[in-house]
């Protein structure tokens, strides 16, 4: 496949990488800031632009790989007469902001992607969806390649996806800076915790949740949960968090 | 030693089996439930009791491994002319409840103990605290035949890593429960975000939480944030948990 890439981030190099990997052929990244663009066309051996009106026109493949914030500017910018298939790859963007494009779609890979990560596993899910059938059977063979745990998802369940991920990820983090931030005030080591946060995320892959909950608000002890209110207190924020996820725990057993 | 261990629930089996390992002669098993604790004492070839004024007078170590709401009920109705050094193993309660005895302190393993939990494998960090030099030398003593990551913690310290662990592991885990829910509400599969899991609770083991924090709080993504919201209203649990979570995070950036 030719491959044009618009975006010169930790996602749109992830996926250049595997693109790569699989023999296909980029063509062009582009870039707001040519500098960028030309960073990652270096290492891909390709050209750069920072022109969306300069954008090739014979890619088969173009992945829209942006902030979400300028995904829907960067389309309205990209000219109308491309003929390859348009995809974006943002969990929280609808496919619809791709409709003046005939063929359209998305693949979503489910993963908090930074600097170092790397898709070239192809454990990532990745989700996928098509504006036709024609978009949809093209993006589904496409996703296969890309990774084992390819799946067809509507941009309704792409993004309860998103919504399930920003709860089980980046809150999950929060929480754990919270911890950190609780033993630092403490002078304790957050080595202390790291194995039980290991075993925790280890649980839930082989059980649900639900299932292997413990605590204090697991077993409704109100005595404890007192204690570390009282401990919380001058922390408004972390005590609403507290008492939230304390009522979400007691209703879940009911 | 000789040990009697107070208490027939997982933390004391746990324990049990701990002491068991090391060549330790378990003298006696309590339990407010005879059946249960006679459970637990023909596992380990030792006598059982549901009376706490029948307790033996002669082990050197006695291990307080109940509920932390019957904690102190139990200390009351132990006889106070116990010469053996007497532990709890709670996280949330102070050694004070145990001032009674001449010798006391703490051992509190900093894990989710569940029923299949082993600490044999001396990974489980333990936190140890005595009422005197005389008493922690010895616990200290203790703590480093049971664990490689025994340390010394006081009350206040340890009511702090009890908080954290609620926040990193209790707290975690009712966040994957949610994910959960909105998949299954939505006809995706859970195993979709266990990558995602596992990575995130693998990243702080060598990363500062905040260091690794992704996402649309983070990136300051009104649109998303707006979005996740909406797809949220009708839960407002669920939505008040976001909202607190989002406003964390940010905070954290600034």
């Amino acid at each position: 496949m030719k491959i044009v890439l618009i975006g010169s981030g930790n996602v749109s190099t992830a996926f250049a990488h595997l693109f790569e990997s699989l023999g296909h052929d980029i063509l062009q990244v582009y870039s707001r800031s040519l500098d960028q663009a030309e960073r990652l066309a270096a290492k891909l051996g390709t050209s750069a632009t920072s022109s969306l009106t300069d954008i090739n026109k014979t890619a088969n493949l173009y992945v829209v790989a942006v902030t979400d914030n300028a995904i829907e500017q960067v389309i309205e910018e990209l000219p109308q007469s491309l003929k390859g298939i348009v995809v974006h790859t943002s969990g929280a963007t609808s496919m619809d902001v791709l409709t003046k494009f005939p063929l359209c779609g998305v693949i979503y890979p489910i993963q908090s992607i930074s600097k170092d990560s790397d898709l070239r596993s192809k454990e990532t899910p990745i989700g996928i969806e098509g504006n036709n059938e024609i978009a949809t059977a093209l993006l589904l063979e496409i996703g296969k390649s890309l990774s084992k745990k390819s799946f067809y998802c509507d941009s309704k369940q792409r993004l309860a996806l998103h919504v399930a991920a920003v709860f089980s990820n980046n809150f999950t983090n929060a929480l754990y800076q919270v911890a950190f931030d609780i033993l630092k005030a403490n002078n304790l080591s957050f080595d202390l915790l790291k194995p039980i946060i290991a075993e925790t995320a280890e649980k839930v892959q082989h059980h649900i949740p639900k299932e292997v909950q413990t605590g204090p608000a697991k077993r409704n002890d109100q005595k404890t949960i007192d204690r570390h209110l009282d401990f919380l207190s001058g922390k408004p924020n972390w005590e609403t968090i507290y008492q939230e996820l304390t009522r979400l725990i007691r209703n879940k057993d009911t």
